[in-house]
């Protein structure tokens, strides 16, 4: 056995305890008994705790140092990049500074989830001065002399910088404000006013699932209260959740995890249990959720498909045709929540958080003057005041459980799926065709062999240069936004 | 802090981790796509790994040696005498001959399912012979010069030797096969002949498990191929099966399980997490699940109640009175399946197999010879014969994964639970009355406080003697079941 077998020997059996953890968090999400949340505590911990000694042991820099990664293959190149990568990065982090910050934010995110319900910033705002604490330092501590905030976001999208990222979205921000701006002048379409039975919400859920080539033998759709996709490989679960007016909920929740899952069950099956063997980064995952939910379901074409499976299931729902559906499935309104954005808006939503979020590692601002930051940009964005914290600077649960430097991958994921939208069509000239019959898999199939299979052979940005034959950047996805909905909505 | 206080942390995340690898196996037989067994397989396999290493640690033999046990209290004492029990049953398990069971077993169960699906016990032995080997193996390895079989046992219900079980047998046999014979020869009470909703089975298992105490909040029900309970403490989860012509078996698997989730339930919390903290062993378990099912939910005074509300969920049925579905539910009939036999022939079946599997391990029966050698005293027992292997030596799946040892268990359990319901008629003499109304509380507290709470505080003799006051023996179980069944079948 050379170092290499022995490595990846260890690393597999560290890939596969990860994958029990994630089976678990699934579970805590869908299935575990309220009564089992203290005792599921105490499990998942001592779970992390063996996989922390794992990926910590000084046995991977005993391998590491006697391999010669040049003697290896493109994957085992890969794998050597992502162990050598994640070893040295959890030997920076202080062990003392990793448990404060495992301790607080299981604590905070109670203190988060009651001032919410209070709208009371004040009540949660010293746990989050301590949180954003202990982020700087882990920043500072990964950082090497660095700017912390890219060493945040490192853990999310490698090899992306703030830097980066703020020329993208300044080039990107007039535009849609401008964009929401033409649209909200103009007539808006009929919203829905139906109930749809929930039972056959779940039904069209599933039957949406394999549509878009999501493996059923491989996978399961359950409901949970906030939807996601978990698992890698063979088992790969996820949720989608239903509320009677408003089906749209369900279906491009589940469209959207489809397109996560179906990503993870797409890698090329001989990376099974290796580091290679996963989505690469958040932003390329986001930008198969983004173009399955949107480029593609949120298309003319597959609403035409899909407002005639939405009336044979529930009869006549008050919408008179497939041009009306399309219309009401693209309906842009104001609203002060990220998570119920449309297409338009949603990458200013992220946008403000991004500047806040590196404004406050990076301490140009404090958590002291945090609402009143949050509640000046939104109003500059969207033109009205922020009316209560809920719809406000505590909506999200990133930053009370320490997710900071995540929000940017979502529209960095939006920006890759414009770009590899343009790619698709230009691929495949009789798309739309496909789409009006539900057929997704000219698509599906081309993202699978582009993007998906590859797992992390490559680094992020690579995948999607290599899959679009070129150099990914926000204009595809500027240009795409501007003619969907300027045709949607009758301006030039 | 102590050694014992060390010892005890360790012990804590160890326990929790076992918790883990419950957890995945209910998910594996509830939840799990079919496509993702073979990398289930390896996650389960890396979560044992990390428990073997644990539990063979030598930091516990360290501590071990340096705790006085005199020092502590009796939980203390009886966490140490579990512990240190555990330790060296694991430190004489040859490492090697463990992994070889392993994987044999995972293995043989597939070649078992294809023999027995073809009713071909010849193509099964060649399996079952190096099954038996190994077991013959680790027998011998555990025993130290003693009985191997003895040793196999106690892995299941510690402190019990084959020869105390075979003299209890051995007493109960001959007037089993009596009684059997007596109430095949008196005329038979009306079958169930009609379609029941199988939502609606559900519907009436959930409150079932509720009727019997099983709290809801700390446990779920759902269906499995084979019914079964899993988990302790706080998250303890029952499974349950349907069948559209046959809800006995849903009720009754579900009372059953509630039993045994119940007991998991109710071991003092102050114990969770530590050794003593669930139940002591499968004898006991059985007695809990047995009473609940048997003494209690089959009992005249409960089917009254039970059979208003079949009524009024499922309507006229084709059973005139509560007195026909009492005989109903009792219903004795001619049968090869252990799974499906009721309380007059259960323990004949259990007998057959403790002898046969008694006699394998030490030497005295072959394989070759074993198909034979079930089909004569099937015979003997029962009077026909077996008709195919899939009725016979290839209906159960205990010899295929190794569990020999196992059965005894089973018999054991009814006799405790005969012990207990005689002591709790002692206690509460109105009993019928409570039950009538469908009051389990005064049955299932009594068992609680007796018996549940104490987990593994006691041996498990002890357990059952303590809360009877006095000697456990076949003698009150012989006594119902003649008293019971001569009542039913009007015979004396």
């Amino acid at each position: 056995m050379s170092a290499y077998d022995d490595l990846m020997r260890f690393q597999r059996s560290t890939e596969a305890l990860a994958k029990v953890a994630g089976r678990l968090n699934w579970d805590q999400e869908t299935m575990m008994p309220r009564g089992a949340a203290d005792q599921r505590g105490e499990e998942s911990a001592a779970l992390e705790s063996v996989l922390h000694a794992r990926r910590t042991d000084a046995k991977i820099g005993d391998w590491l140092s006697a391999i010669d990664d040049s003697s290896l293959d493109a994957a085992g190149q890969a794998n050597m990049r992502l162990i050598r990568h994640s070893y040295e990065r959890n030997k920076k982090m202080p062990a003392d500074l990793a448990a404060e910050i495992a301790r607080l934010c299981s604590v905070s995110q109670g203190v988060w989830a009651e001032a919410r319900a209070n709208d009371d910033f004040a009540a949660f705002a010293p746990t989050l001065e301590t949180v954003i604490d202990l982020k700087r330092q882990e920043g500072a501590a990964l950082a090497d002399g660095g700017d912390p905030y890219d060493a945040l976001i490192d853990d999310y999208e490698p090899d992306c910088t703030a830097a980066e990222l703020a020329q993208m979205f300044d080039a990107m921000r007039p535009g849609l404000v401008d964009l929401r701006a033409a649209v909200l002048d103009a007539p808006k379409p009929k919203a829905l006013n139906h109930e749809f039975d929930e039972n056959k919400q779940m039904g069209l859920a599933r039957k949406l699932a394999k549509t878009f080539g999501y493996d059923m033998a491989r996978g399961r759709v359950d409901k949970a209260v906030h939807p996601f996709s978990s698992g890698s490989g063979n088992d790969v679960r996820i949720t989608t959740r239903t509320a009677g007016r408003d089906p749209f909920n369900c279906i491009y929740s589940t469209i959207h995890e489809v397109g996560h899952g179906a990503y993870e069950q797409n890698v090329d099956q001989a990376h099974l249990f290796t580091p290679v063997g996963g989505g690469v980064s958040m932003g390329v995952h986001e930008s198969q959720s983004r173009i399955y939910e949107n480029q593609l379901g949120r298309s003319r074409a597959f609403c035409g498909w899909l407002y005639k499976q939405m009336v044979k299931k529930f009869g006549d729902f008050g919408i008179p045709d497939a041009e009306a559906f399309y219309k009401t499935v693209n309906r842009v309104h104001n609203g002060y929540i990220r998570t119920e954005a449309d297409e338009v808006q949603y990458n200013l939503h992220i946008m403000m958080r991004f500047d806040l979020e590196r404004a406050l590692i990076q301490g140009d601002l404090e958590v002291a003057d945090l609402e009143g930051a949050w509640n000046d940009r939104f109003k500059a964005d969207f033109g009205y005041d922020v009316d209560k914290a809920s719809n406000g600077v505590l909506q999200d649960v990133h930053w009370p459980v320490g997710l900071l430097g995540y929000f940017p991958t979502y529209s960095l994921g939006n920006v890759y799926a414009g770009c590899l939208h343009e790619a698709l069509r230009a691929d495949i000239p009789d798309l739309d065709a496909q789409l009006s019959k539900g057929d997704t898999s000219g698509a599906t199939t081309w993202l699978r062999d582009k993007v998906q299979v590859h797992g992390g052979l490559m680094r992020p940005r690579e995948v999607i240069a290599q899959a679009i034959g070129g150099e990914p950047s926000e204009a595809p996805l500027m240009a795409y936004l501007k003619a969907k909905f300027s045709d949607l909505y009758g301006f030039s």
